[in-house]
């Protein structure tokens, strides 16, 4: 083994130990396995995993002790430990489940995951474009772009929204830090503290905790198998005169449902109706079929923000969503964005651009779904066997949203498969009020097969 | 020339036009030089032009008209002339100037610009590290990262900050989408509307317009050319009892000043006495000499959240910077990161761990501060040939805070000189008070002996 590759495997396990230490893991005092049992389970010699403890050693995350091995440091904890600002006190429940995703637990089974299985994804060889990024001119990636971000990315992405009919020209289109910002920027723009924001319930999550750390008062609309409770949705907006409405039409994220189109129209019909600004994620726009129904199609971005992203279909590392509305809007989002960041990675965004404009990209797309196609149907026979229910059986989605028979709540369900070994994503997270009991999780498609659920479930007594 | 070489070319002239049209440079409605002016001007062939052309009509940026040529089109224009919202309002001034920061204008020369010169970042071959990066694990470019970011890179800082005598394990460091979000996380966390921020006046104007947008009651206290008057500082504390201060003490940006040890300290004390949070924005650092003293140094971010940057020295496309504090406010202010955009680009920071990590960086940083100083030592000369009085008379800096003689409103100053073409940054903007009439402005070191600008001086009479 060459040098070079023992010193990068050394810092990917010393990357990899220290995630676990830091978010909480592997315990603050803990003793760490021997540098022979490390590498005898990891393959590696002995003197990768030196280096990899020096590194960590040096950064002060494990200290050795003489003669007894290697402890994980006390200070190392001070940062789990930290008591909870006021800000943060409000989005805590939040915090506590995006942390967990985060997390890269080792032998652990994820089906709370939000995420197609990396396999899927590592076809888009990243590195394969990084000549083309270099090759359309090195001197800007040396400053900042556009506020708009990079502008073949966002002709791109015209031409994407034009496939879902949806007219939009670049300058209605601004690039984002993921879609995530750009839902921030709509809240930074739209939403003072006490401002009432409407959201779909069950709905995003992460969502939920921007709008807590805003300050908002977030209402949710019951999600049913064709869309938002109509009237409900009609009850909210007299009674709460909400500002915004955010609505995933397409894919719906838990419950793997779609809008209906005549449900779009009476939705876009009430938000004219009584102002309301409609915020449609779009994040699953590349996993789902594309002649379904958004609500932008039919408003043609007047009063609706489309945001899209690249999490799911090429890399969440790259950090590249976007955001599309009427032109005005997009100068001021843009304008919001500088005030914040100055710009986006046009770094990132010219690595995209070489991505989506290469033509392998609607194969991968097309395979991706294929996958997820079959993935689904397999995901569904394996809870059915399990005599649970399903909120809607999709043909293709990265989520199945169900419930198992006995359990009629969901979180004792995840912290009993927890100490198993299995993740789940208990239904209450993905509702604004928390405190509701649930008897759905949400089920990654792509690791339901796993004969790990069945055994871990089968090992418990509801 | 081969197809691709051509093919990149339109792109990159497509590009130009589409930023020069929607920041409003080539107005809507003007008609755009002739298809033959076009590849004239640029030495490129007719054809390269012709595909450019196609590029920006199917963006919707500029139309053709029977036998007349191409006219740039009104719809663009909606952008600039959107009403501002109401929390924009606040911050139009900041958003003016960093808008025009961002616009690409041919032909002009930009003394106030923030930047060194291309040619000096050139040095650092972002192409070159991008098989190191991708060697270091394909897998996690697909991912979110930790909720800190990338591990290796602020083992990175860790030692960077150690060399400023700065102790800061990894867990009290994070990684952020470039200083600016740094900055914009701390305001978060601290502040609400109407609460009292003390910032450098004059100081870092992005730093306003992100404070402006917060709602924060913004209060300058005056620089003097060893750091900031400490009577007006201690008034303010007592006054106001403001949560932050935002302070620059190494290669302050305006001014080119340097913050006294002695100051420091007793910065330090008012800040333990009125319980004041410093926040010490750093983005100069890799281009003062290493010894100065920082706030940061004294306290051991005991309250001093120090913020850094590697925009200066290495690339601001690639949006990384970071702040270290305590480790219990670095997991806050990590969850608040998370909550708004999940994580940083793992991407961008594998890129920039690659390059800060390789010997070359440091032979970098180090002809970057020669460079820098014989840039200075000429701008110097030629500000006093004009008669110049230059506040502080750094050896080496980015800037020089100058006024010129009979000018005491550079604002009016900077209007006259734009319309020959040379734009400057008048004091006026970085100022929290912007209505303030100041004859300073600042000058970028790299430019000032351009024969442009005395031409373009002499050509005014005041």
């Amino acid at each position: 083994m060459s040098l070079r590759r023992s010193a990068s495997l050394s810092s990917s396990m010393a990357d990899n130990l220290a995630k676990q230490i830091e978010e909480g893991v592997i315990p603050a005092g803990a003793k760490l396995p021997s540098i022979r049992e490390y590498a005898d389970a990891s393959g590696c010699s002995k003197n990768t995993v030196i280096s990899a403890f020096e590194m960590l050693t040096a950064s002060g995350l494990i200290e050795p002790r003489r003669g007894s091995g290697f402890y994980v440091a006390q200070r190392a904890r001070a940062a789990t430990e930290a008591e909870e600002s006021g800000v943060l006190d409000r989005a805590m429940d939040t915090v506590w489940l995006m942390r967990e995703q985060l997390q890269v637990k080792p032998d652990v089974l994820n089906l709370g995951e939000g995420f197609p299985p990396i396999e899927w994804l590592e076809a888009t060889r990243l590195d394969q474009y990084h000549q083309r990024v270099v090759r359309t001119g090195v001197a800007s990636l040396f400053r900042y772009g556009s506020r708009y971000g990079y502008l073949p990315l966002r002709q791109s992405l015209q031409q994407k929204l034009s496939g879902y009919e949806i007219e939009a020209a670049p300058s209605q289109i601004v690039l984002t830090h993921g879609a995530n910002q750009a839902m921030d920027l709509v809240l930074r723009y739209f939403v003072r503290p006490g401002d009432t924001v409407l959201v779909d319930d069950p709905g995003y999550y992460p969502l939920f905790g921007k709008l807590k750390l805003s300050g908002a008062n977030i209402i949710g609309v019951p999600r049913e198998v064709d869309g938002p409770n109509l009237a409900e949705l009609e009850r909210c907006m007299i009674e709460y005169r909400p500002k915004l409405f955010f609505t995933q039409s397409v894919g719906h994220n838990p419950t793997a449902t779609d809008t209906s189109a005549a449900k779009a129209y009476r939705i876009l019909q009430l938000a004219e109706t009584h102002d309301t600004v409609i915020v449609e994620d779009d994040a699953f726009a590349d996993l789902r079929p594309r002649s379904l129904t958004r609500i932008a199609t039919l408003d043609q971005l007047r009063r609706t923000i489309y945001v899209g992203s690249f999490s799911k279909s090429v890399s969440a590392a790259l950090r590249v969503g976007f955001l599309a509305c009427n032109a005005a809007l997009a100068s001021d989002l843009a304008d919001v964005k500088m005030l914040i960041h100055v710009s986006s990675s046009e770094y990132s965004e010219r690595t995209l651009a070489a991505i989506v404009s290469d033509g392998h990209f609607l194969r991968h797309t097309n395979q991706l779904q294929e996958k997820l196609k079959r993935a689904t149907a397999t995901a569904k026979t394996a809870l059915k066997k399990l005599g649970a229910e399903i909120f809607k059986e999709s043909e293709q989605s990265m989520y199945l949203w169900a419930s198992l028979p006995e359990w009629t709540d969901s979180m004792k369900l995840a912290k009993a498969m927890l100490e198993r070994g299995v993740i789940l994503a208990p239904g209450a997270v993905f509702s604004p009020a928390s405190e509701r009991v649930s008897a759905y999780s949400r089920f990654n498609v792509a690791y339901l097969a796993d004969e790990r659920f069945v055994n871990a479930l089968r090992a418990l007594a509801p």
